[in-house]
């Protein structure tokens, strides 16, 4: 017997059909004896339609009031879900954020889950009841509903997890697992069984899609093991996907795990900066102030080390915004002038195994320069480097640098 | 300045334009120095779909889990308005049933509001913050969430109204008050620009529409003045409508104030059932334990003394049921025969001076018989009396009632 949370996003909850599917495969694991929660999304659609409603009542609307609407979403597939599994003679209720006393901090839209009261939850599970319970939601100090911004009924899931001790968070999506890199570029990628929660933290935050950063964060500080599965396998059958859990030493490690692209970035140069002290203060203080976040920076020494050239990334929704704040500072900093392009891509090997492992990165150069990529900028970290290039060898990247390092199928 | 509770209904939030204009109703009565609590409904046509998503999952779905789907639609529409005001410069904060503690008992789908914690609000509202209230929903002892049932917003206003010690309850609708019948059946039906509760509770109970009759009985026990009104009216003008309040020695009796009906009862008759002790409970018992109301009742003696006829009417919708109930009990009741009757009409003639005046109902019944309308059963109270007719003469007794009883135009 074992304690588990399911959590079912958008797609797999879209329609009653995808939800009565979404019954079947809680159905087998209280078959198979275990104590079942689960989290689900609004329906597909759902949120968007109340979020545009939102829109349109005022462009400048109170992120509180939002939040107390866009919920209603995930109340309604809770009570549905519900209902399908009480009609299929499993005991079930729905839960929602103010229930549970799901408490979060004040950041309406993008809220963080402090504590849930899980004592009552648990005591259902013990009697055998499904709780199913709206993700995406929660309470602030003021009992006002918060919503948890992207990925947040992962987050509920995980947080949920934490709070019930459970054995298992099984995500439930429309991909089978976490591959070694994107299937729909490299068609011998292959999955993962396993990864730690630091390899997937990094390739969440390096464009992988299948987790939010948030809840991988939140999975590795409470040691929540989570299988990455997919809705669209036979229910009767367990669950097969990616296990995300804590590094083991028991763990092949592989020097590299996968390869990861982000394309939503912008790359901003500015040639011939004054290079005196402080004149990157004077660069990302106005652009932080602004609340854009700036991913690689590198700095380049003019020939005659009296100026400089700054180049970093930005997310690619505030390229305009950003260089409209370069502008209105360009007396202020005294650049000769901005250079920007949005045909970039960003390109990321990572793995657990490179902390043993000398010269990862320069195979990764090395193999790039021979496919005559050229490298506009790099970062690294002890798990992961990441290289920015021309968008339009996104594939060539990905493909060469998962070859390289052994990851095709053949290779496994 | 006044404290007053507004209620808009379906159609006067059915789009956010209609929002908008709700809002600018809203923003009189700021301006006006009073303040404000705003009760609404749903969107019209979301309760029903939300109402078909539960029984699209189940025909037999939980009444728990419909009530946290189904009162997702106010949730929303409070958020939709609480945007629109602040965004016309108002201070407006929606709140839902759990947030202001509406405890209700626990019948859910119909369930009566115990209490509510108003203090919040009152502090909020001396504030000149308004406070959009989601409507029809509230918390069972369980704190789970429970529904009103049918005119659930009306009861939400009233009891809002009663707790909150408001000055007014203004019910805006799609119609601009009470009238004296039906205008679609009588062109010189009049606004009534008084009634009194009692009268309003007759009137509800007898098919006029405009007000739920648990919503009017919240406001005669609690005493609270209700003004109906309408929603299409020009926001920048004070609300005119009926104001219902209670019984007050100056107010102008007149004897009869309005004549209503209502099509949806059906009559049944059993013919020669044996006149012995206990014949009534013999069949009234079966029906009552079925969950069918039986409305007026109807009893002859026959010739001889020793069968009896019977005559009732029930909610048509009950009509199939009730047959079936009571053919299941043939052997035991050993009646002759049933004649049921679907194409029926009950018109009623309602008002308070009837208590001190003779011959009400003789003038009533004076007037059908000069039409050739036939009566077939009648049922009378302190300020009302009841006759069920062939509903093909439906308009015909109403315009008849309304002018004999000088409610026309005209005669005002």
């Amino acid at each position: 017997m074992a304690r588990i949370v399911m959590k079912f996003g958008g797609t797999s909850v879209a329609d009653l059909d995808r939800i009565r599917n979404v019954a079947r495969h809680v159905e087998r694991e209280i078959k198979a004896g275990n104590e079942v929660a689960v989290v689900v999304s609004a329906m597909a659609g759902e949120t968007n339609r109340l979020v545009a409603l939102c829109r349109d009542a005022s462009p400048l609307h109170d992120a509180r009031e939002y939040d107390a609407i866009v919920s209603s979403g995930e109340n309604v597939t809770s009570g549905l879900l519900a209902i399908v599994l009480q009609s299929m003679g499993i005991d079930a209720r729905s839960w929602q954020g103010w229930q549970i006393k799901t408490r979060t901090d004040d950041a309406h839209g993008a809220a963080r889950v402090n504590s849930i009261d899980a004592d009552v939850l648990r005591e259902r599970l013990a009697q055998g009841q499904v709780a199913v319970i709206a993700g995406f939601q929660g309470i602030s100090s003021m009992n006002r509903i918060t919503t948890l911004g992207r990925g947040g009924s992962d987050t509920t899931a995980v947080a949920m997890a934490a709070a019930l001790k459970a054995d298992r968070c099984d995500i439930y999506t429309d991909v089978d697992g976490v591959y070694t890199t994107d299937p729909r570029i490299v068609k011998s990628a292959r999955r993962l069984p396993r990864v730690s929660h630091e390899e997937m933290l990094e390739m969440a935050s390096l464009g992988a899609k299948v987790l939010h950063v948030r809840s991988v964060e939140l999975a590795m500080v409470h040691e929540v093991p989570v299988l990455v599965c997919s809705s669209f396998a036979d229910p009767a059958l367990p669950p097969e996907g990616t296990l995300i859990t804590a590094e083991m030493d028991d763990m092949e490690q592989e020097t590299v795990t996968s390869i990861a692209y982000a394309k939503d970035e912008a790359q901003v140069t500015l040639r011939d900066v004054p290079d005196s002290p402080g004149v990157a203060y004077k660069v990302f203080g106005p652009l932080a102030e602004a609340g854009i976040n700036v991913d690689m920076i590198v700095q380049n020494i003019s020939d005659d080390g009296s100026t400089t050239d700054i180049t970093f990334t930005i997310p690619e929704a505030d390229y305009e915004r950003a260089l409209a704040t370069l502008e209105a500072q360009r007396d202020k900093l005294g650049f000769g002038k901005i250079i920007g392009d949005r045909d970039v891509v960003k390109v990321s090997v990572i793995g657990i195994g490179m902390r043993s492992h000398a010269g990862v990165a320069a195979t990764a150069f090395r193999a790039l320069a021979e496919r005559s990529i050229n490298i506009r900028a790099i970062t690294t970290s002890e798990i992961k480097i990441s290289v920015l290039i021309d968008s339009a060898y996104t594939e060539l990247a990905v493909r060469t640098l998962h070859s390289v390092y052994g990851l095709d199928k053949a290779a496994a």
